[in-house]
Order: C-alpha cells, then sequence, then structure tokens
C-alpha cells in the first residue's frame, strides 16, 4: 500500500506552484547560460575534486564552458550514487530530453548542445519557472545591492548580513558601506544611521527577509555602547589588524543591531547555523566549508528572548542539531524551522529532520524547503527530492500510522510548503 | 506483510496490564476533573502559545475551567499535525465516546460537558486504570511529602530530590527539610540525618526509587568533607547570596550524599540528564525548559564506578545522546535505559531510539516506557503510541529482518514494558 | 516488493567473494580453537557481566574452555535479543550445524563437542575463509610484530600505532621500540629513524595501512623540532613520571611523524575517532572502554590539509560523528569513509550511516565494512549482517525510491564492499 500511496500523495503536491524562500539566484541572469553553469555548480566541482580531479583541472581560468564540462564529465563517474548527481540527470531528463541515467564523455556533447539550444531561448529562465511551478524565489542580495532592474515579486529581495557582521574590518566592505550611506561611519551613530539606510532601501524594494549564516562558536549577545564604540573605534582605525577581541565584540554588536532592525522594519531574520569557513583552503571554489556539529540553540538563548517580536527561521547545518531545532520551535513562539540546509540536504537527514519536524512542531511553524539554488533549473530536481520524501513521511507516519485521510496529508504538505512561506515572510502583502 | 504484522503485534501488546514507572500523578486527584486539565497539560499551552496564544490569555487567573479551554481550542489549530494533539484526540475518543478527528469552538462544548459527566462519577480514577490497564503508577514525591492518605501499592512513592540537590540555597526548601527533620539542619552531620530521614520514611512507604533531573553541565563527583562542611557553612549563612562555587560544591556533597544512600536503601536512583531549566522565561507554566545536547554520559562515569550496587535508570533529553545511553548500559552493569523523555517522546525519536536499544542492550536492562502524565488519562494515548512504535520495531527488524517467531518478539516485549519493571524497582516485593 | 528485492539483492552480494580490510586476526592462530574463543569474545562476555555474571567468575583463571562457555552461556538468556546474539547463532548454525535458536545450559555441550570436532581439523581456518568467501583478512600488527611465519598475501599485516603515539612513556614501549630498531631511542633523529624503520619492515612484508584508535579530545597539530626535543628528552629520563604536557606534546609529534611516513611510503592511515578507555576499569577485559559523542573532524582539519597525499579512512565511534565523515569526505580528497566501528556496528545504526554515505559520498570513497573480528569464524556473521542492511538501504532508497535497477545497485554494492578495498589499499598491487 504505502508505495502507490506515496506516488498518490507526491502526483498531487507536484502539482502546486510554490514560493522558493532562500536561494542565491542572480536575477539578471537567473537561468544557466550553459550546462557549465550546472555542472559548474559547487557540489558537482567539490565532488568532482574529492573524487580525484585537481583544482587546477577545474578551475583552469583559459578554458571555455564547454571544455569545463567535458572535464568534468571526464572525472563524474565515482558522484553516480549521490543524491546531487540524481538531481543533474533529472535536469537533463526533464528541460533537455536526456533519455540515458548516466552522463559520460561519449553522450555530452549532445547533451550540451541540447541544453544551449533550450538556455539560449529568450525567454528560459520563464520556462524554467513554469515548468517547475514557480511563482517566486528570494534571493540573497549583498547589502549593497541596488535592487533594480529586475521583477521584485517574482525575485524577492532578501538582505544578506554576513559582510557587516564578520567582515566588517576589510577596508572594501567598509568602503562599500560607505558608498551606499553616502556618507563615512566614523562611529556608532553613523554606523547604526547607515544599516538603518540599508534596510530602508530593503524594504522600498520589497524585502522579505534579512539572512546570516553563522559559524558553530557564535553566541549573539548584546554590547554596551560604550564598549561597541570602542571596539569600532579601534577597528575603523586597524582594520584586519585590529584585535580579534575588538572584531568579536564589534561582531556582537553589529548582529544585535540588525535584530533590533529586524524589529523595526517587522522582517524575518533567518538565522543559518553552523558552518565553518574555510576548512579545506586547497578546495574548489565554495567547496571549502565544513562544520562541527558541537552546536547548540542554547547560544540564542539571549536573543529569542530579546527579540519576541522577529520570527527566527533557522536553518541547522548538522542534522544533529535538528532535535533542538524541533524544540525550540515547539517553546519559542518566534522560532521556526527553515528547510534543510547543505549537509543536511540528503534524503535520509531530511527523512529524519522532517518527520520530527512534521510530529512536534506546530504546522505553522515549518518552513519545509528551500533550494539554496544559484540558477533556477535545479529547483525541480531539489524539490522534487523533497517532495518524494515528504510524500513518504506523510503516508508512512501520517495516514498508514496515524490514520488520517489522504486529504488531510496533504492539506498539512500545502501548508508547510506553500502557505507557511507566505505567512512567515508576508510574501503578497 | 509488515503492516498486518505490526497490527497483530499491537493488539497482543496492548491486552496487557502495565505498571507506569514514572508519572507526576497526584494520588489524591489522579485524575482529570475536567477537561481543563487535560488540555491544561503544558504539552498543550506551550504548543498553543508558540502558536501565537498569549500567555496572559492562556494563563489569565479570572477565567474558569471551561473559557480556558475555550482559549486553548481557539488556538489549537496549528497544533492538529502535532503528535501531542493525537493524545487529545485518542483520549477524547476512548474516553469521551468523541467521534470527530479535530476539536473545534464548535464541538468542544459537548465535549467539554461528556468529559465532565464522567470526570464526575466518584470511579473515575479507577475507570481510567482499567480502561488503560495499568496496575500502578509511579508517583514523583516531593522529599516532604507525607506519603499519606493514598493506597502505595498502586501509586507508588518515588523520592523527587531536585530540589534538595539544586535549591538547598533556597530558604523555603531548608525550611522543609527542617521540619520534615524536626530539627534544623546546622553541618553536615545533621544534613546526612536529615536526608536519612527522608529515605527512612520514604522506604517505609513502600518507595521504589528516587529521582532527580540534572543539567547538561552537571557531573557528579565527590566531595571531601572539609570542604562539603565549609561550603555548607557559607550557604546555610548567605542563602542565595551565597558564592556559586558554594552553591556547587554543596549540589555535588548532596547529589552523592544522595547516591550512597540508595545503596544503603537499596533503592534505583533515577537519572534524568540534560535539561536547561527556564531559557524561555516568558514562557507558560512549565513551557520554559529546554537543552543543550552536548551532553555526555561519561560526565557520569565516576558516579558509575563508585556504586556498583546502585542501579541507574536513566532518561536523556537529547535523542543524540541515545547512543550513549545505549553503549553505557551494554558495558556497565548499573545502568540500565529508561524511557523515552519529553523532547525524545515523539514517534521518529521513539522509534529510532527504542530500536538502537533493543538491538544493543540486554533485554533485562531496559525500563521500556514511561508516561511522565500529571493526570491518569495520558497513560492510555502515550502508551498507546510506544506500543504502536515497539510493535513496528519488532515486525520489522525482528519478525522480518531477523527471522524471529511472533511470539518470541512478545517475550521481549512483554519484558521489556511489564517485567524490568518488576524486577528493576522491586515492585510487588 | 521491498521484501523479495532485497532477499534477491542479498543473495547476489553474498555470493562475492571478499577482503575483510580491518581485523585484530591473529595469523597463527586465526581460527577458534574452540567454543571459548568465540564466546570468550568481548562483546558476550562484556555483555554478560553486564547482565550480571561478575567479572571475577567470568574470568576465573584455573576454569577450563568449557567450564568457561558453560559459565558464560548460564548468563547469557539476557543477551538473546541482541544483535551479537544473534551472530553467535549464526556462527552456530552455519558452521557446526546447530539447529536450535538459543543456546541453552541443557545443549551447550553438544554445540561444544561440534564445534570441537570441526575445529580440530587441521584445514579449519582454510574452510572457514572458504565458507565465509574470503579472500584475505588485514591484520592489527604491534610495531614489533616479526611479521613472519605466515602469508602475507591472506593475512595482510597493518602497523598499529596506539602504543607509540599514547604509551611511549611506557617503559616496556620505549624497550620494545628500542629492540626493533637495535639502538635506543636518545633524541629526535633516533627516533624518527627508528619509526623509519618500522615502516620499511611492515613494507617489505607487504602491509598496507598504518593504524591508530584516538580518544575524542585528540586533536591533532604539528610540533616544532625544538619543542618535541625538550619533550622527548624529559620523557626518555621521567617516563610516566613526566609532565602531561610534555606526554602531550610528544604523542602530538609521534603522531605527526607517523602521518609524514605514511605519505613517505604511501600508506592510508586508519584513523578509529573517538574511543575513551577504560571508563568502567571494573569490567571484563576488552570490556571497559566506552565514549563521549562530543568529538568533531574539525580537530582534524590541519592534518587533513597538511597531508594531501596520504588517504585517511575514517571510523567514527559515534554515530552522531557520521554526518561530519560524510561531509569531510565529500570536501576533503584524502578522507575516505572507513566500516561501522563497534558501538556504532549495530543494525539501526548502520542503516542510518550507511545510508548517509550511500546518498552523498563518491562511490569510489567508500570503504563499507570491516569485521573488527580477533577469530575468522566472525567474519561470516558481521559481514552477513552488514549485507542485508546493504540490501535493505539499495532496494528501498536506490530500486524503489530513485528508479535504479538491480544490476546498477549490485555496481555500488560491489564497488564499496570489494573494489574500493583493492583500490584504497592498494591490494593485489
Amino acid at each position: 500500500m504505502s508505495e502507490s500511496l506515496r506516488a498518490r500523495l507526491f502526483a498531487e503536491i507536484d502539482r502546486w506552484r510554490l514560493i522558493d524562500p532562500h536561494t542565491h539566484i542572480n536575477p539578471h541572469a537567473p537561468a544557466a547560460k550553459s550546462l557549465a553553469d550546472l555542472l559548474g555548480y559547487h557540489y558537482y566541482t567539490e565532488l568532482v575534486h574529492s573524487a580525484g580531479v585537481s583544482r587546477e583541472r577545474i578551475e583552469d581560468p583559459q578554458i571555455g564552458p564547454e571544455e569545463k564540462v567535458e572535464r568534468l564529465v571526464a572525472g563524474i563517474a565515482p558522484l553516480e550514487n549521490t543524491i546531487q548527481y540524481s538531481w543533474l540527470i533529472e535536469m537533463a531528463q526533464r528541460f533537455f530530453g536526456f533519455a540515458e541515467e548516466r552522463v559520460t564523455p561519449t553522450n555530452i556533447g549532445q547533451l550540451y548542445r541540447a541544453a544551449a539550444a533550450k538556455m539560449s531561448q529568450p525567454d528560459w529562465s520563464q520556462q524554467v519557472l513554469e515548468q517547475t511551478g514557480l511563482d517566486a524565489v528570494f534571493l540573497t542580495n549583498d547589502f549593497d545591492d541596488p535592487l533594480e532592474g529586475f521583477d521584485t515579486s517574482v525575485y524577492v529581495p532578501c538582505l544578506r548580513t554576513d559582510d557587516l557582521v564578520f567582515h566588517f574590518a576589510k577596508r572594501d566592505v567598509r568602503a562599500r558601506l560607505d558608498a551606499r550611506a553616502q556618507r563615512p561611519v566614523a562611529d556608532l551613530a553613523t554606523l547604526r544611521q547607515a544599516i538603518g539606510g540599508l534596510f530602508e532601501h530593503f524594504r522600498a524594494r520589497g524585502a522579505r527577509a534579512a539572512a546570516i549564516s553563522l559559524p558553530p562558536d557564535f553566541a549573539p549577545a548584546p554590547i554596551a555602547p560604550a564598549a561597541a564604540e570602542a571596539a569600532l573605534t579601534r577597528v575603523l582605525k586597524q582594520g584586519l589588524e585590529a584585535a580579534l577581541d575588538d572584531r568579536r565584540t564589534l561582531s556582537q554588536y553589529i548582529f544585535w543591531t540588525l535584530a533590533e532592525y529586524c524589529a523595526e522594519f517587522k522582517l524575518p531574520f533567518d538565522l543559518m547555523i553552523g558552518v565553518n569557513r574555510a576548512v579545506y583552503p586547497g578546495g574548489v571554489y565554495q567547496g571549502q566549508d565544513l562544520f562541527d556539529s558541537r552546536v547548540s540553540l542554547i547560544q540564542y538563548r539571549e536573543l529569542f528572548n530579546a527579540f519576541p517580536q522577529v520570527t527566527f527561521p533557522i536553518s541547522v547545518l548538522a542534522s544533529v542539531t535538528n532535535q533542538e531545532l524541533v524544540a525550540y520551535s515547539w517553546i519559542f513562539p518566534n522560532v521556526v524551522t527553515n528547510g534543510h540546509w547543505w549537509y543536511s540536504n540528503t534524503p535520509n537527514y531530511i527523512e529524519f529532520d522532517a518527520a520530527a519536524r512534521l510530529e512536534a512542531v506546530p504546522q505553522t511553524k515549518q518552513v519545509a524547503y528551500y533550494s539554496d539554488m544559484y540558477k533556477l533549473e535545479f529547483a525541480l530536481p531539489k524539490f522534487g527530492m523533497y517532495k518524494r520524501i515528504l510524500a513518504k513521511i506523510l503516508a508512512e507516519r501520517f495516514v498508514i500510522d496515524r490514520g488520517w485521510s489522504e486529504e488531510r496529508a496533504l492539506g498539512l504538505a500545502r501548508q508547510v510548503l506553500r502557505g507557511n512561506v507566505e505567512r512567515i515572510f508576508g510574501y503578497g502583502e
């Protein structure tokens, strides 16, 4: 019973139009220009590299897109078991009429050309959105993004704040902020004004969230203004030479300030918790980060208590943190679960983590999934993966184990996949 | 095969009479007086609050039980997916003839009255025990509970010791201990005598365990008498103003003393490991505690080695600690697994954790489940949830995967559900 | 569909000849001499002890093998649920014609004699290898093992290095190293030469890996020669009396030196991460070690970056570390997953951990399983357990969920079970 039930639930879920609440889409070039934009995704470059191909060969600046694809495909066989590989095949089959189950040096040329033909059509990104059933995708915008030249009802701005919190000591980050504010940050007051200006700009352009990724050892705390001012003064003067303590104090202060502005501007603050950057500096672009699973949401206790009016959609990098996320979302009104992030975005972790959420977190407090994609084509296989797992969980744990009707199970699915995205982020308001 | 097999195993398991080895039942009012006693359970108030209803509205001291129920039901729809909600519906259906699958503002009045009618029957608590198939429930008694006026063979006393270990610096706790001992604690000798007196009293009234819940950073250790005496002197004088170090030293000393008395009085010492109290102080009553999953049983190494004659039934709050619990129970003769606690008491964590225990811990060293309930009605749906999961594990991992007969699987179920409760806690001796 | 599919996949997998890439086999006595060699395995002695039999009774030096078996069987009933018990029954049935599903005081005599009859045959170890389908087993050799008197193409040497890294302060360890090097270690230069000599000797005898087990708090780091020399001087003089800091510095230095030699000699360095030794010193032989699951591969960041030319097959003791292992193997070219170790070698942890690996780690970077056995007979039930789980994962997560053909699924199984062992360890080169 379970397999046909799953298929039936999936078929229905797969018909719905969705909103993708976290991506890295460039709204000026949302879809791929060639297969190299798909195979160049870090999931493939890092796995191909991990399986034996040198970074130099993959990132050779001399080569064009077709040769890049050829080089990657020459080293891709070791990845055939991975779920990431299945995304590639599903895109090839669904978008480009690919009829095989493996890409090989023999068939890649034909696939490359088939993709190129599709991608060269002027409305290709529209076609992808249509075929995928996406009404909108949320972006991840640099704080100084002008947010112009695209339809913000389809490409929804979100303010990414990592640079402000963790890289303010870098000259170019300060320069970008100064430019945006049209006057230099010279003290706490001008720093706060500059940040406030970003929020005003983003709100004016329809932004729906602020977002940040955080290392495992980060623990937000308020900083007294005098201490913040002192740290800021030294960081402004010394930049990256400033003492680590000063830089940390300032990170804390800026982070807390962002939360204050989220409260003022009524923006959810997406926290993506747990990444260690550049653990493998010899890795390919975007294939260098890892994590330490020894992190706890207790580190966010003070934040969650201090900002009851701010909604915090939380992503955790380590699946072992998911039970804490379930519990914190079950207790704190302002904490909601958000997707399955990166190293936890593989089927057995999704299945385990999503089941826990569906069983214990109020259905209104779960954002089921986001693609995290850089190119629109990836939403189809990534959401497809999630929807199949969701159908499995609903079939096994709700319809069979708990005697739910299929209709009721589908209602839950719709709520976490679509309804909550609209309500929590205020999409369409 | 698996679904009918599961159903068959469950049907048999569900016929057995059980003992609930950990509850918070008040033996003078064991069953609910109105539906407000069920919907007022923190699982509902905290989830309804988390889903949007203010604490003030839920805890308004002006309102009566029916209005409290109405207010909770008005905000309960977001919980319909949760397993906790399913407990409510199962109680409504099984005890009160409720025929629907959701409680709503429309149908709650009728349910309230149906429940009231049942609950007003003088033998209602007996009916609940009978319908649930419970022979006895273990209590959680304050150390100064007189333990009088109830049948201790059905309502089995257990000595809860959190106050002694973690709140001895509070004046009222010391006053309660002094009153119980009939003389003031003035030094280590009188402290030990006072504690010993509690054990004598509890033993005389048939107590079957001591119990305590512990924060993630607690690590038991013996304290030299001189150090304990010095700390005690200062805590007696300064109360909550005493230095944190003194209070911690005294906590350690009292904890270790309790273990010594458990040895002397041959009482198991239930350790419930991992809770952080009042993480969300703005939450509803009993809906403020959370946890930090970064805890290890290595913290209990010295304790387990020092007291080979004391059985430690261990509950862990974080499912990620369960593998350690499995391993420590497999190695230490005096460590046994105990139930699925709180945030780990949801189906997919129970299934994962229970399977690990059933596969690697001797069958005599597992206490399968306890309800942790405050009102008797909850044993039925909570044990029901566990028994369905147990039937699933036995069906899939023992009968199918390992070729066991159903009879053999049921033998294992009976051992962990009933036999071990009797033997480990000496029930019926 | 799933059950017959699983059975079909298992039947095919079970026909393959394999290599066991990590065991503790003594090549001079590879198979058991009596049933006491099987029931004396620490999994049985420690579980029987945990379930109530005293260490003294189990380890009584006065008794012979048959009485030892009788004593263990007298206390073995509590273990009947465990997977370890199922290994015993499977060995009894498959090797010795045992027809029952439990060993009891009544039937053990007959089983003992049936086993003795088989084991006394001069080619018994050959029979076991044949019946199990093993072409070779990797050993765990002390660093001063002469490696003589056995066929190193079947019993493949591996250099175990725990003593060098963690016990160099012990006089007898240094004496063994001095004897092997034929001159005393007197300074860093002679220490390095002595260690280099071990690698030369092991390479000459066909060694395929170095290996070490590591406590949860170990974090490799390079040590400046001057600091290492100073620490070595004091440890050579003071032995176990040397300061902990000196001993730790020296551990670090020796560990790093081993990695350097692995690079030079092109040997994989098996890291088995997470064990705390002698947590329960009152336990039976080899039944005293446990773990702290709070460990992270981030501790190995510097090592993995410093030795890109060394392959590190990694085993983690805690299942909660497996997701990090998956991620580190997916990013670092020189990190590969290795088996399911000890407390994680039970079905539900294997299933969860193996599924995660099969879904996200390149198929060429996974060593599926090793037995860790001390006697050859254990490979059959242990690999059998793993192969059944692998068949289940392939059936459910690849054939059903992802639409793979059975042939393709079997190709993946063969790669991780056999192909990778050959390639990663250079077996057969």
